[in-house]
C-alpha cells in the first residue's frame, strides 16, 4: 500500500540528505521518476519499484512496471537492476524462473540487467523484487506529471483497471464463480496483465508533445488523473462515460460492487496534449495498434472533477484508495 | 546470503535481456557496481544492495552500504534511491526513525534522495530497504575488483571482520556475556558499524592509482580478497600476521570460535596499487586519518593463497562461506 501524500511529506519528501542542483525532478507528490542533469544535455531519468504483492510473474512484473515510470518521461529506458529478494526455504527454480521472466520482459522492453542483487533473506515470506530503471534523454526535454498546462486535452490509453482486472480474475477466482461470473471471461480478464507495459505509447506521445504524462497505478485512472491535477495545480475535468472499461473489467467489477476507475491500472498511460496536436497523435497510436480516448480537459483551479454517467458531479482528492485495497479489508487476504 | 557464484553464472548473469555495448561492466564474478558509457566521457556507475537482516540502524545501514559499492568504482556517489519495505503493522514511527536515518546518511556521504518507494508490504517481517546508489565520472576511467596487476600491492584500510563484530556484539550478545567477554568490550565492538563507510578512502585511492578496489562484505577479508583474486585472474598472497584485527574483534572471535578474516567485513576497503605509489597511498591515507596496511602482493597465477601465522598456507576458493552464516546456522537465529 502506498503512503498517503501527507505522511509522504512530512516523512519522506523533506528528508533527502543533501540538496543538490542538478536534480531537476526529486521526490515529490505523483512524480515517480527523477530526473537529474549530467550536463552536455544529457539528462538521466531514474526510477525505482518494488513488486510485493505477486508471486506468479513477479520476475516479468517487476521489470515492465519499472521502466514504465522512466518511459512516462519521455526517456527510453536502457537498464535496470533488480534486486531479487528470495524467502530462505525458496530453492534453485525460483531463482531459475524469476530470472527467466526478467530477461524475457527485458527483452520486450529492450532494457539490459547492468546489475542486481539475489538472495535467500530473512523476514520474507513470498519473493520480492524492487527494480531500479534508468534511461537518458539526450535533448534535455522531459516530461513530468506536473506539466499539464491549461487547454490541454486529456487522453488516455487502452482501458481503466487492466492491472485490476487481472489480479481480480486470479485473486478473487473463487469468490467470481460463485458469484456466477463465467470461467472464461476471467481467464480473458487474467490476462489483461500482458497489457501492462506503457513504453512504446509513452515514448510515441512523448514524441507528439505531450505536456506531461503518468503511469497510474494504486487508485486507478482516477488516482492517476488526481496525481496530474494536483501536481500541475490545474483542474483536471473528465468524463466517466467517456473512459473505456473493458467489458471483462465491468463484469468483474459489477459481480465484487466496485469502482473500476479506482482500480489500480498499470497498462494505462495518461498523458495531457495541446488539443492541436490531439487528432495527430490518436492516429499515430493507432497504427501502432494502441487504443486511445479523449477523456477530459485541463482548466484552471486545482482538483479532479469526474462527472459520472449518472449525472452526479464528483470532486476527488489527492489520495483515492485503491478498491483493491478496500476489497482485500473487506473479504480478508 | 549471497548467491554462489555456480548459481549466479547459471542464472543471473547469462540472462541480461539486451546486451548494450554501452555498459562496461555488467553483472560478472565480484562486480557490484555496473559502469556505463554514457559519451562525452561520461560513465554511470550504477548500483543496487538490500538490507534485510537489520532492524535498528537499516536506514543509515542502506544509504551507506549502497554508496560504498559506487565510491569503489572510483566516482563519488551523489544520488540515491531507497525502496523501503515496512511490514504491515508497522506504524507511522517507523517510517520517521528510517527516512531520518536515510536523510543523515545521506548527508554524512553528501549524496541526494532523488527517488524511492514507501510501502507497507505483505509478506515482510522486518523492514527491508533496497537502495540503488548512482554516481558519475566525468573523466572515462573507473576502478573494478578485476583490474589486479601482477606486481602490485595489496593494501587494506581499517581493520577485519567490522562489520561482523558489530553482529556479534548485538546478536550474539548474550553468549559472549556467558562465555565470559566484558560488557564494556561489547559496546566497543557494537560501535564498529559506524565505521562502515569506505567512500572517503575509495576516493583518495582511486586518485592515488589503485588498479583494483573491492569492498569486502560477505566472507570477509578473504572473501573480499578472493573476489579481486578470481576476477582479476591472478594470485593474490596475503600473510595473515600483517591483516590488522582489532582487540574487540580478536575476542568476540576466540569466544565464539570463528576466523575473524572469514567474517562480514564492510567498512575494509581492499585496494591493489603498483608498488611505487604504496608509501604516498599510505601517508595520505594517515592524513586523513584512515589506517591502512599492505597486506599482500599479486603475483601470476589465479586464486588466493594465505599464509597463516601458524605457518600453513591455505588456498582460498571463489566462495568464502561466512562465518555469520555458519554460527546462525549452528546456534540457530
Amino acid at each position: 500500500m502506498k503512503l498517503r501524500p501527507e505522511l509522504l511529506e512530512k516523512y519522506v519528501f523533506s528528508r533527502v540528505g543533501v540538496r543538490d542542483p542538478r536534480v531537476l525532478v526529486g521526490p515529490s507528490y505523483g512524480e515517480d521518476s527523477a530526473v537529474v542533469d549530467l550536463g552536455s544535455g544529457k539528462l538521466l531519468v531514474a526510477h525505482i519499484d518494488p513488486i510485493t504483492g505477486a508471486v506468479e510473474n513477479v520476475g516479468w512484473l517487476a521489470v515492465h512496471v519499472a521502466c514504465n515510470d522512466v518511459a512516462v518521461r519521455g526517456a527510453r529506458p536502457a537498464w535496470i537492476m533488480p534486486a531479487i529478494l528470495l524467502p530462505e526455504d525458496a530453492g534453485e527454480e525460483a531463482i531459475d524462473t524469476i530470472t527467466r521472466q526478467i530477461d524475457s520482459a527485458a527483452r520486450e522492453v529492450g532494457v539490459m540487467v547492468i546489475g542486481g542483487h539475489t538472495e535467500f533473506a530473512p523476514g520474507v515470506d513470498r519473493p520480492i523484487i524492487a527494480t531500479a530503471a534508468l534511461g537518458i534523454l539526450e535533448e534535455g526535454r522531459y516530461i513530468s506529471t506536473s506539466g499539464a498546462e491549461v487547454g490541454d486535452v486529456v487522453l488516455m490509453t487502452k482501458r481503466a483497471g487492466l492491472e485490476g482486472t487481472s489480479i481480480l480474475a486470479t485473486d478473487f477466482r473463487e469468490a467470481l464463480l460463485e458469484r456466477g461470473v463465467e470461467e472464461e471471461l476471467l481467464e480473458r480478464g487474467a490476462r489483461f496483465l500482458e497489457m501492462i507495459s506503457v513504453v512504446k505509447e509513452a515514448l510515441l506521445l512523448a514524441r507528439m508533445g505531450a505536456d506531461s504524462m503518468h503511469d497510474p497505478t494504486e487508485g486507478g485512472v482516477l488516482g492517476g488523473l488526481a496525481e496530474v491535477a494536483y501536481a500541475s495545480g490545474k483542474l483536471v475535468e473528465v468524463w466517466e462515460e467517456r473512459i473505456p472499461v473493458a467489458e471483462e473489467t465491468r463484469v468483474l467489477c459489477e459481480a465484487l460492487e466496485i469502482d473500476p476507475l479506482k482500480l489500480i491500472s498499470s497498462g494505462t498511460l495518461i498523458a495531457t496534449l495541446p488539443p492541436e496536436r490531439a487528432e495527430e497523435a490518436l492516429e499515430a497510436l493507432e497504427r501502432e495498434g494502441i487504443d486511445a480516448s479523449l477523456v477530459g480537459e485541463v482548466r484552471e483551479g486545482r482538483g479532479l472533477l469526474v462527472h459520472r454517467a449518472d449525472g452526479r458531479s464528483e470532486l476527488v482528492g489527492e489520495y483515492v484508495e485503491d478498491e483493491l485495497m478496500r476489497l482485500w479489508s473487506e473479504l480478508g487476504r
